[in-house]
């Protein structure tokens, strides 16, 4: 996915897109594998040489990603036919070790939490990105007037710094709402409840959370998707966060506003037009942040896992997760690039606000609050 | 809304409804505007004697709902036409101090965090009871054998208690999202920056606040609604909690499974077929927490308000947040109702499992985990 | 709207909120069991006598909601108890044959159905009400200049009377998809196989739906929900291109762009800034219109019902129905406000056009073509 | 599915997801633009030499897709370096001939609806394949007993013919809602008015239609979207339709119903459960058709296109559309690969049905109205 489609780079772009790939999931299983082989290893369940076996077969250049998602067809899922490969690659003895206690769903969503969080990597950077330069807009422009427009009509004057501040505050809320999300490890075995590690499946449970940095839950989660419902809302939150701002540069670019304009050299030009700038920054964030709520419902409506392991609500979370993180990431990122070379038009600002006079002080006064905030942060 | 309509006994269940009640909203708002009158008073901005003639007159009962409502055709929203009303029943010189400083937004904002507040109230408990109920199935059974069930086949064999212990797990992630959820005051007047106030506008801010018991913010967020996306996605994930418990039980009460029922005498029956025992407070939990993920879905697109006011995605969310509170209420409702009159027919577990034998140890460790937590919770 | 309530003026405008009331049900089930009486009887399987005193005992004042409604919880749905009342009220002989080879559902079904029809001719109305007002402006400004914008740019010159014939060509669209929706009869008894009404089964079914007024279908339909989806999806379609209509107004009713402005006396006025008119009318047909999205698609979700009658899906409509018929009745009533009153600034949109040349004719031949449609629809 | 990813088998069988590819995109794009140059040609607008030399440019392999995608960037759609590209290609006198009178929406409007036609080829194909399977199943079980289910309780008795007769009119309804999808050709030039092509517009926009066989529409309707909206809606409801009968067949396949099991050698086995058959294409049909609820959220909330060419509405459109399309196909394979081969245990089905009296007269009528309304369709 190196080079990237049609329409990615308008609506997949940064980082996001390649760290939810089909060989980021790959390298993922491979990961909850090898991490899993030495937690067995540590608790005494498997022998140290079979774990450094397994471990070092989990490369992944050495399965094929088509023709392991061929093989998936027959079981519903990737990872059983990716288990059988690597029984194979590590072969002898060890084979048999391979995958020891573990079902495809601790698999598959483990790698599924380890994707999310390199894939939050980025769309946190760039959140953090276009927060900054919120602040800095919001620092430098608190003494910009500009006319307060409510219901689309133009109200009473304020500051371009504190709306950049009120930009600031909602990007950094959704920011922190992403980083406090829950990413655990999964580990259950084939009813969940680790009944073929024995005695010791909590202490391999334990050790393989610590093996893949990721939280150890207090049960296996297998149809507790309350983890997945968090991190779908902090997504559709941030994507809403990211939209509002999107959308306020696009009315403030309008031509007959004129207040704003996005500052990339040979960008957003039209052939037929040459008078048009268009905020193309800001409208491809708009348009990967609006597939967000439907994602988010498709999510949460297929947390009804049935008993031990779901009939197909398990099987719809892969599309719609792997969706929303990518079109999170490309909203972020086209935001950063939107206001970190956003252009204001100070004196279309004054103009708008006519003779009416401005009432900078308090608006200072909020700016500096947002502003400690988000150095709080 | 006491005595509820034809359809409310099903699926808008419990004191939710009645907490986001046209009159609970009439009350809420009278409730922002004492609470303003009395911080500006605090702050020096009015005097105390107008801001007790105000609070006086903030009594519900003075005020025609239909009449109100009537108004804000007009207008777009129900606090203009509740200021007027209470200009005019305050009078004299008091009068212009009524709503001093404040927006229409202000006081629906304001008066919404303390609807939800309120409806949240019976939604948290209604879902603790849930999990109480859960907590105490999964004591009592942890040596209950059940067939583990995957993809809707028979697998290999748990317990009831471990089951159980699940259901309990993910309710209480939900409730702790639910109570996490950032409920602020709003004051920002027609810009949003407190101008209005002047150099009293802080501390106008922080005192009404305090007044009506809710976060100060940072700043106003008449466009910033990570709060409202927070608290959708907060439901949300306690209607996909709830629904996964619901779900399991209408599927171990079929016929053909016979391993629970609702064991609410007069309840579930039919004239038709006396051998029937349907699941009806599992079904109706279903029902109503299949309305969250399309109404989060409203609330989250509903996030691009526009400038320093929204043209229509404020007024958006008004039914959509007032709906899924609704829902999810019911939801709590029915489902603690289920769980708290749940039959388990441990006979009819055990022939399911047949001759396997059944792992209870590590089951059981589980159990006492999940138990822990919900104590510690 | 004089018995709405605090936000009803707002969100749930015009007739279609009435006709969805627990009222109207009410009504359109005592319609269906009269229906099915008089089928039955003509069927030869009930006495003439006795449909006649079961139609006679059909008068909605004779019945409670809210009883009917508080019962409703023990079985699920208010017609159990709605035919226990009916069959009390009926008494003698005649009881028995209340209800006759029927089940719960096809009373609900059929008095959805029936709702619905009522619910969709002001709907309709509305919407034919604000095409004609499209058409009209389309007509009257087939020369008025007016800039075109793209991307929220100003680009090249069109005609406002081309831009009415789009919203007028998207209107009708939808209005016809509307009209095209299948609305049929339900019967089908307990399992669905009218198996209760022996060999006269497909008579009584016939006959039920011509004394309904409904189309009769294949086969009974309890869980084929394709009308389901149908109705929803037109609605959404209606509410979209109500939305479109609605924001266009508003971006043309922007202060700096100046070109409409809504002409309602006495509304959108704000007390504290006299200068402004909001366009209140638009801004609350958006409201209402971008409820859709999220109610369709739990209609959507809800059209997987288990066996032969669904346990939470099929009750999970009624509410999403409901207000989905509601919020598009508001929406078409308010767009149809707006346009009917809308004031047109020919020289502010020729301004904003500055000297480029206005390509009149072939906006102008397309007008017609738009016209001529909207005569022939 | 030679070539597909990781996740691709499961969740994006069947001939959509190729036909919805980039390289179908390029292709159908470039078809439009050939198309636009005949059609120019054949109402004197352009030289019949230029058409041809244009047209013979437009083969897709002589246009790189990652190269044109990552131009988009700058534009915001991928038309604009196509048609660079193009006239780089045709060079001479003729380049300034290609995408005469278009704009950058004209081509990707048109060359979605080339791309939705061709997916729905073998999306319909799978719908009239699974519809054809329950038509047998219908014919061949109409003397089959098996308990009616309702609300997951077994009720009373009726016949799996009748059951697979109500899942084929379902399927068939929802086919014959996306047959009558209005799939139209897109001509409007840079504000929608054909300006750009004088007096020869409609006679252009009329040709072009022909060329790529599409409707001719009354208007251009780059901001009437009414069209996307009735295919979302379409697929929506046949996803509806396909969950219904796969989760049917999930039920049915329980362990404890065992009234059929999906019948191709060596899929849905489980390695540590030798005694398992999952119901694997029952469960993938299911988790890709509940994609669509979300998806169509989506596309209607997109509707909301701003003036003459939306800033982001437009572009949110493609990756759902495109969504909608290939896991609507892959739900409609995976169940005419499930019902094509599913085992019916009929001895089972009369356990369960115990010694009730069968009513299969009534239930086979039905049989013959659904099977005759199959044939007519």
């Amino acid at each position: 996915m190196s080079d990237g489609g049609l329409f990615d780079a308008v609506l997949a772009r940064g980082a996001a897109r390649t760290a939810v790939s089909d060989e980021a999931w790959l390298r993922a299983m491979l990961e909850v594998e090898a991490a899993l082989a030495r937690a067995c290893a540590a608790a005494g369940v498997i022998r140290a040489e079979h774990a450094e076996a397994i471990a070092g077969a989990c490369r992944p250049e050495l399965y094929d990603v088509a023709a392991i998602g061929a093989e998936a067809a027959n079981v519903g899922n990737p990872a059983e036919p990716l288990v059988r490969a690597l029984r194979a690659r590590v072969g002898g003895a060890a084979a048999q070790d391979v995958h020891r206690g573990a079902t495809s769903q601790d698999v598959v969503d483990s790698a599924a939490m380890l994707v999310a969080r390199r894939a939050l990597a980025p769309v946190l950077g760039d959140l953090d990105g276009a927060a900054n330069a919120a602040a800095a807009l919001a620092d430098a422009h608190r003494a910009t007037a500009i006319i307060g427009r409510t219901l689309m009509q133009q109200a009473v004057p304020t500051t371009f710094g504190l709306k950049a501040a009120g930009w600031l505050v909602a990007l950094d809320a959704s920011a922190a709402r992403l980083r406090a999300v829950r990413l655990a490890a999964q580990l259950g075995g084939a009813a969940g409840n680790l009944a073929a590690l024995g005695e010791a499946g909590p202490a391999v449970l334990a050790g393989f959370a610590r093996e893949v940095e990721l939280e150890e839950p207090v049960l296996p989660w297998h149809t507790d998707r309350t983890r997945i419902a968090e991190l779908a809302g902090a997504l559709g939150e941030a994507c809403g966060a990211i939209a509002k701002v999107a959308g306020d540069v696009v009315l403030l670019a309008q031509t007959e506003v004129g207040e704003v304009r996005e500052g990339v050299e040979g960008r957003g030009g039209s052939s037929a037009m040459v008078h048009k700038r268009n905020p193309v920054a800001a409208i491809s964030a708009r348009a990967a942040a609006r597939q967000a709520p439907g994602l988010v419902a498709t999510l949460l409506a297929a947390m009804e896992h049935e008993h031990e392991r779901a009939a197909g609500a398990w099987h719809a979370e892969w599309p719609a997760l792997r969706a929303l993180l990518t079109f999170t990431g490309s909203a972020a990122a086209w935001l950063r690039d939107c206001l970190e070379h956003l252009e204001v038009d100070v004196d279309q600002m004054r103009a708008n606000v006519g003779d009416a006079e401005v009432p900078v002080g308090p608006a200072s006064e909020l700016v500096d609050r947002a502003l400690e905030a988000h150095r709080a942060r």
